[in-house]
C-alpha cells in the first residue's frame, strides 16, 4: 500500500461533472488499495471573482483579510469534492489548510510553509478516509489564515507529500506533461516520459505554466518524484525526478522560451572597479530580478553593460538605474522591450561539446539574429527579437528532433 | 466605554453598496468610543447558491462537509466587512467561528453553542480593532466546523455579547423593530419601545421573522438586553429585555399569528386513564411537537382528544397516531390543514380580568368562529379558520388599540 498525494487544479474542478471525473479518479486509486490525500484548487474563476468583489469595496484591500477571503475559494471546492466522494460510498474528509497542519510564516498573500504537521491527516488516513485538504492556504503560529502565492496549491502538495512520506506526488493539470517544446508552437513537440528537477526549473514560462516552479524546487530539496499529467485523460504523463536518473537519457530535453524578457542596456560607462556594483546592487535591493548581463569593453576607457529583466519590471528597473548611471557618469541609457529568450535545456550538454554551435547555426540558418547569449550548467539560451522567437523554437525543435526520439 | 455587539443580517451585506453603509454605521459607533464586536451573515442568497451547488453533486451531502462549505459565506462576508472598515481607516479584523472561540458541540448544521473563549477577541479590542465575526459557525473540540442551524447568526451575537460581558446586543435587520402587530396585515402596527423575552418569544412566526427565538432565549436565560432595529434607518428600535421592566407599561404588547397549523383529532376514544399517554408518548419521541391539546368528555365514556401540530408535521403525526387510534379502540382519527393561531400577547394580563373575554368578543363581532382556545401566564390564543386569520390579526389589533398607545 502506497501513500499518493495528487493535486487537481482550478480547471479540473470547475464545475459538477468535473468534480465526478476528479472524484472518480481518486476512486480509482483508492480502490487500488493506496491511500490518498489530495489537494485542490478553488473552482474555475473562483479567486478571480473574489479579487473582484474585494476590490469594489477597496482599492487595496488589507493583505490579511484577503488572504481569509481567498482561502474560502479553496475550502468550498474541498468540501464539494469531500462530499462527492461520500456520495460514491468512499469515506472522505475535507480538511483547511490549518487543520491539515500547513504551518507558514506571517506574510499574507506570499506566504511560506515553514513545516508541515501531519498528525490529524494521518489520523484520518488511519480511519481509511480520502483526505481533501484545501490548497494555497497554512495558518501561522498566531492561528491567522495565509495564501501561499502563486503556484501555491502545487506547493501544498510537494509539501504534504514531503511531510507524509508518500511516495510520490502526482500533479493533475490540463496537459498531459512536460514537452520539448511548448505544444502551442511546435505541434508536433514530443511529451517526456521523465525530465530533472533542474532541467524543469530551466523551461522557464513554458514550464511555469505546466507547473509552479517553487513546488519544483521544493520537490529538488527533498528529492520527492513529481508526476505531472491530465486530469482528463489516462496517460501516463511526465515524471519530475532526479537528474540522476537521466544521465544515460537524451542529452537535450526540450525547447524552452520566455517572451517577457526586456533588456536595458547602459552605454559608454568610465570603466572602473566597482562600477557593477553601483548598478546591480540598487535594483537588488529593489527586487527586481536580472537575468542575463553582457559587459562590452571598448577601445576608449569606456563600456556598455547590458542586461535583461522581466518586461513587467522594466519602468522600475530604469527608474533606479537612470539616476545610477548619470551618478557614475554614463552617457545614456536605453531599453529594448521586445526581445524575447529561447533556450534548450538538457543535462550533460556541458560535458559534450558541439551543442552551444548547432544552436547557433539552426539559428542562423533561419535567418535569426541572436543579440546576447547566456548559458548555464543545463541551458543554453539567445535573446532574439520576439517576432522571431516562435521560429526559433521550431528551428531549434527541428535541428535536435533526433535527441528528442531517443528518449522516448 | 461601552462594549456593544452588533448583528447584520445577509440582506444588510448583500452587495458592495449595503457592506460601506454597513461600514459606516459601525465607525459611528466607534467614533462615539465604544468598544465593538459584529457579527455578520452570508450576504444575501450566498448559502442558498451554496446549497444548491452541494446538491448538484450528491442528492444527500454529508453533513460536516456541508458545513464546512456553507461556513465560507460568513467568512468571505466578515472579511469583506473588515477590509472596507480598514479602507475607511478604522483597525478592523476578521474572525472565524474557531478564531473568536465559539466552541460547539458535534451536531452538524444544528450546533449547540458549549461555550465562548473570548481571549482572541479581548486581544484584538484592546489593538483597538473592531472584531468581525462570522457568524452561524463554531468549532468542536476536534477543531471541526459547524454551524449552528437556523437564526444562527443572532445566536453568536448573542453568545458573543454574554461571553464578553457586553453592554446591549445590537441585531440590525429589514425591519425597524418588533410590532403590535406584522405591519404586513396590519398597516397601522405600532412599533414597540420595549418588549419582554417572553412576549417577544410569543410573537411566533412573526417575532421568529425578526429575530431568531433561539436567541431571544439565550439572552433571556443570560439577562442579555438585545436591541432589534434597522440597518438602513436611524430609528431606535425595539429593546428587548427583561419582563420586570414591563410592568408598568400596557399591558398587550401585540397581536401575533401563525398560519403553520393543523388540527388532529382522534373521536370517540373510551375514557379511561393512560389514554392520553399512550397518544402523545409517541409523538414526542418522533420529535412531533404537539401546541394546543382540548378532551370533550361525552356522556357515554368515550371521548374526543383534539390537538393541534404544525403543518410541516401533520403527515408524521398521522402516521404515529393512526395505528395508536386502533390500538386503544378509537372510533376514528380526522385532521384538518386550514387552520391558523391567533394571540394576544402581554404581561400582567393574567392578573387582569377580561382580557379574554374582550378578546372573543372582538372576533364574534367579527363573525370569526373560533376552533380552540388555549392560554399561557402572557398569551391567549384562538384557533381560527385560516381564511379568516387576517381578519382576526386587524380585528385584534383594533380592539386593544388604545393599550398600544399607552406604550408609545
Amino acid at each position: 500500500m502506497s501513500l499518493i498525494v495528487q493535486k487537481y487544479g482550478g480547471s479540473s474542478v470547475a464545475n459538477a461533472e468535473r468534480i465526478r471525473n476528479v472524484a472518480s479518479r481518486i476512486a480509482r486509486g483508492r480502490e487500488a488499495g493506496n491511500d490518498m490525500v489530495v489537494v485542490v484548487s478553488a473552482m474555475g474563476d473562483t479567486t478571480d471573482d473574489l479579487i473582484s468583489l474585494a476590490h469594489q469595496l477597496v482599492e487595496r484591500p488589507d493583505e490579511r483579510e484577503m488572504d481569509v477571503l481567498l482561502s474560502t475559494g479553496e475550502i468550498v471546492s474541498s468540501t464539494l469534492l469531500a462530499m462527492t466522494l461520500k456520495g460514491m460510498g468512499h469515506n472522505a474528509v475535507s480538511l483547511t489548510g490549518l487543520q491539515a497542519g500547513i504551518h507558514t510564516d506571517s506574510r499574507y498573500n506570499k506566504a511560506r510553509i515553514t513545516s508541515v504537521e501531519p498528525n490529524r491527516i494521518l489520523g484520518e488516513l488511519t480511519k481509511g478516509n480520502v483526505v481533501v485538504v484545501a490548497g494555497f492556504q497554512g495558518v501561522t503560529p498566531e492561528m491567522d489564515t495565509t495564501t501561499l502565492g502563486r503556484g501555491g496549491s502545487d506547493t501544498t502538495a510537494v509539501a504534504l507529500a514531503v511531510g507524509l512520506g508518500a511516495h510520490v506526488c502526482e500533479i493533475y493539470t490540463d496537459v498531459e506533461g512536460v514537452y520539448t517544446a511548448d505544444p502551442r508552437i511546435v505541434p508536433d513537440a514530443i511529451k517526456l516520459q521523465m525530465i530533472g528537477y533542474e532541467e524543469m526549473l530551466e523551461m522557464a514560462t513554458y514550464g511555469a505554466a505546466v507547473m509552479a516552479p517553487r513546488a519544483v524546487e521544493l520537490g529538488q530539496v527533498y528529492g520527492m518524484p513529481i508526476r505531472v499529467a491530465s486530469s482528463i485523460s489516462d496517460a501516463a504523463g511526465t515524471l519530475i525526478c532526479k537528474e540522476g536518473s537521466m544521465e544515460l537519457r537524451n542529452k537535450v530535453s526540450g525547447i524552452a522560451h520566455d517572451t517577457n524578457v526586456a533588456k536595458i542596456m547602459v552605454i559608454g560607462v568610465p570603466d572602473q572597479p566597482g562600477m557593477a556594483k553601483d548598478i546591480f546592487e540598487p535594483l537588488a535591493r529593489a527586487g527586481v530580478s536580472v537575468d542575463t548581463i553582457v559587459q562590452n569593453t571598448g577601445t576608449d576607457s569606456v563600456t556598455d553593460v547590458t542586461f535583461t529583466v522581466a518586461r513587467t519590471d522594466v519602468l522600475k528597473a530604469l527608474s533606479i538605474v537612470e539616476p545610477v548611471a548619470r551618478a557614475i557618469g554614463a552617457q545614456k541609457v536605453t531599453s529594448d522591450k521586445t526581445l524575447s529568450k529561447v533556450s534548450i535545456v538538457g543535462t550533460g550538454m556541458q560535458n559534450t561539446p558541439g551543442y552551444a554551435a548547432r544552436m547557433f547555426r539552426a539559428l542562423s540558418d533561419e535567418g535569426i539574429n541572436i543579440e546576447l547569449i547566456t548559458t548555464s550548467e543545463i541551458r543554453i539560451t539567445c535573446i532574439v527579437d520576439e517576432t522571431r522567437v516562435k521560429d526559433a523554437v521550431r528551428a531549434l525543435h527541428k535541428a535536435f528532433e533526433v535527441e528528442f526520439r531517443q528518449s522516448e
